[in-house]
């Protein structure tokens, strides 16, 4: 860590901080500046108590960390990148991977209409919501089990892996019974105590960008999986929250290089969520391809504007299958596989 | 809901509006504007399927919704105020509240030690965290059930009631049966499972803003508690994200006013997690207190550079009694009771 | 424009309010919902009084707009898309087009071995600063006339029309007398006198958008230009402020799309400054490619350690020219011509 | 400055990073850490080329300031606070200042009006925009001159000094010929050459916050003040730009000890533009007084529903009276002066 003394201190103020960097395990290492001093406590930062505690001492104006604090997610630690198998599904080897299907699990019509057509147009993962964490309680919150066997069901029929919602550790049995990949949502992104939980099914976590969450903070969100010895993590950013109200959520597109660059884990766009306006859906799609996004989730409903819950923001069947077909150039242009 | 049509569409295109707006169980009502048709769909939002989702048709610009969401934590359903209790302690009427303590439990001394001094000062609830959610994995997570008990014991010593966090459905029960209040994060303030459960216990809830939660977000999740038979709810704000660097986090104080004016519960202010640094504490609650909060959280620590956790926002003890006595006038000037 | 009246108001209270609405120009329409009364009220809201005013009186709830406030960037005023000419290059055509230069203009031999370099990889405008808006007064603050007289000499020995910044009124001549297209930075974009300045040349104008500008405002900056008499806006994203920090800025993709749908005028992307850092530039740059960009703004620099304003942002000659060989694929399955 | 090197770098990296350190005119002090090679860079920061540049090497990780970038008006070099005189009237002394008056200046009736009433109430400094900078060029944009001459006007009929927004460099000699304190709107406040050319006045320069300004880029924006030499600087904190949508802007109260523990110059509370709303005015101005601010920017219309610019956040002249008179314990419980 990087102690900053303020300037114009006295003596014996520098030795109390040297005393107690020293008492908290550090070995302090000084460098007189132009106008302040400089301490460079050397030390294992993710092990050891950290020291920015010394910024409520009057004589120190700043600490800075100089490790990264993940370690099991980072590219350093893991060179090559990984790929994570849902079913026979790859995801992050060189087929684009594409995860397509309704917001929520409405009754059996309708999920099986829309996992035939995904399917038919390219996608090779089912997506449905089961228990769906709701902004009010008066809205529809899922149809529960019933949609777990609905989805086991589309499985069964179109043999495609189905990715799905978890939201409360009390349901983790239940959903890994049904799920192929387990989807963390947004607003559970820093729920460290369903993350464990999720991690020891070993089935693959799908780990959704929390609302406000910065790169570090999702890596170390992604850290509690690998850490309780689950290697199949994905990171799906889904957009963040900023002053920009026209769209629902921002989504960050950077995260694609930025994820690469920083972890083996593969990365996942969710452009419906991430923009909350279906006419945004297709062009989103086909910036996070060109970018090298290891796969897409996709909602797609048969008829948005009865859906259930996230209408404005689901493509339709018809709208689906164009954006696929607009995608292929565009996968071949980037060095990806097309998924069939 | 309002609906507002694009330019320049067709007849049968407006004639499809007004009948999925009947469909989907609403009355609708034409005004036609100099440039757009507008058209008031009447029925209730809350209860029935939202028109939102008709912005996904080609000739729809924009859905308006009417109605606000939120219903029984609102001030129109319950124009007094709400009082809370805490064992013995009101929160909500005319006495100021202060809750203190620190921000981890560590060890029985420093525990008790700082639960005399706050006490001594003039708080009233005792704040201490067993289960911590901590960012990193590696980082200290809480003593868990050694520190309920330690915390029980400086009840016991003290008289004082105890506000700690819930961080997982699995531990309801078990904090529960230690805690006066339950304090739900700001990680868990959308974990809609865990506030449910929470409510079910009948005790008193502290529910802090999310890093990024809009007030008509924190009203709703507020609604979960409420729409689950308990009516003890707290709102705690805690600072929201923003993009200033200097304070860990934006504490937005004119949540005072707001949740007074939108809501009938009680406001309570955490100014340590709300700045991050501890010399911004005593100002923050100052200007709290004369806004008009029920009650502050603050963290204290016999020697915050060697706290377990979150150290640079906690103050000392010496520092916690100065802050006190200097609220004392402004608490007066604001028409408050003083604690003792 | 709709108003929502309180629920459960007196009848004078409604009437006081349709009168006001009607002083005001506007015809009130009445609804009457479930529990609230909503007023449509009836007039042209760009030219006549807001009547977002009435949410200072104590019956009003809310008070929303209809209709959009551009008027003249509007696609539905203007349906074909735009193509602004800068020299004897199109943007908004169907060729890419590739802006690209150092951050700021240093001396003769770092610009024309940049202009040359870029041009020879593809790019078809020159960029270069010569005033610099710095956030420390002690801060390189750009050559000035000098810097222009550098670039006007690249222009002569490229071909290549330029594009600078332009920082104040009172330099409008000035840089209008050398710059092909003037650029009005993110720290001006509200600077209205500075944008009917930059209009009244009729120069082409690269609006980048404010730091944190939402859409609507954008397009309203926007509107200055066009209402000024000047038809040649370019909008230009580079990254909004959010509470990320890996990122200098978050670039805001969607922007493509929406500008698109919104708008008539062009759309470039400014992945240097939208990032802040070089190695995420080529990632942004496909990305915006293959999502419709109608050009790039890239910051290009003989050696960035030794640049005399952001260099972390900009990438080396050879950076440069590897990018631009890896765009063009994507290019040509987006739609779009190659420059050269 | 410090650079962190990327882990297992070749020593000729290493080496490299040290000689064009040296080369930029630092000297480089080498710590070897547990994982990481740290290079503390001794040198004057704020004089010398930045080393962040380094960043672009692909054996440097992370490189860090130490200094702080703003010096004259940092509280280190001049400790005492500073007085700022406007007419007889001083800001930062012991007595609060409030400022007061409408948003914009719309004629003589309403001005006098309004500036006999808030002097009555308690005001000892008139408001009033003439040239206003206005989101949509349809809107009002300020009577200009006109405003101008009638604000002298009222400052000779009250003995108030006046404080009206400076847009243009090329009002500046207007504008600094009727007004008392030249104030920079949020739009404009990293408006380098305006904010240059009112130093250049001598006149008080009231610096807003720009709507996502940093802390250290406010104190930045307002050392180019100082250093044109005029030590009349007062900062005003405005409200940020944040993803809430209830308040127009979120008021940063947190910026008042801030602002106190950073510079010597005063700060200014706007509560008016800081929440947008006129029912949230008081409780700020109350916080506001509470925490310290020297002055309070409070916008005054004697009918807000029909106010010309910003009715929404207008408070009424007998909303104004209430106010004052609320205010008054508190300032008197915080040891403030009364302005009278």
């Amino acid at each position: 860590m990087i102690i900053v003394l303020k300037p114009n201190i006295k003596k014996a103020e520098e030795t109390a901080v040297l005393k107690e960097i020293r008492k908290l395990g550090y070995r302090p290492h000084v460098i007189r500046g132009v106008e302040r001093v400089v301490i460079g406590a050397i030390g294992d930062e993710r092990t050891q108590h950290t020291l920015e505690t010394l910024t409520t001492w009057p004589q120190v104006e700043n600490v800075m960390r100089v490790q990264k604090r993940h370690k099991l997610v980072s590219r350093e630690s893991h060179p090559r990148g990984s790929v994570v198998k849902a079913g026979d599904v790859e995801i992050g080897g060189r087929k684009l991977v594409v995860m397509a299907g309704p917001c929520s699990v409405e009754n059996e019509k309708q999920l099986m209409k829309t996992a035939r057509a995904v399917q038919k147009a390219g996608a090779s993962i089912l997506r449905g919501g089961a228990f769906k964490p709701r902004t009010s309680p008066y809205e529809f919150q899922g149809l529960g089990e019933k949609g777990l066997k609905l989805l086991a069901k589309a499985r069964a029929a179109t043999g495609m892996p189905v990715v799905t919602e978890l939201l409360a550790e009390n349901h983790v049995d239940l959903v890994a019974e049904y799920a192929d990949i387990l989807q963390i949502g947004t607003r559970n992104a820093q729920n460290f105590q369903l993350l464990i939980a999720a991690a020891k099914t070993g089935k693959p976590v799908l780990l959704k960008r929390g609302m406000s969450m910065r790169i570090e903070e999702w890596l170390l969100a992604g850290e509690y999986v690998l850490a309780n010895e689950n290697p199949n993590l994905l990171f799906c950013e889904r957009g963040i929250r900023t002053f920009e109200s026209y769209t629902r959520n921002t989504l960050d597109l950077s995260t694609i290089p930025i994820i690469k660059e920083e972890s083996h884990c593969p990365i996942v766009i969710d452009p419906s969520q991430g923009c909350g306006r279906s006419s945004l859906v297709a062009a989103m799609c086909k910036g996070a391809v060109a970018m090298g996004a290891d796969a897409l989730l996709i909602e797609v409903h048969p008829n948005p504007a009865e859906a259930w819950s996230d209408g404005a923001q689901q493509v339709t069947i018809e709208g689906f299958a164009k954006l696929m077909k607009d995608l292929k150039p565009l996968a071949a242009a980037a060095g990806r596989e097309w998924p069939t």
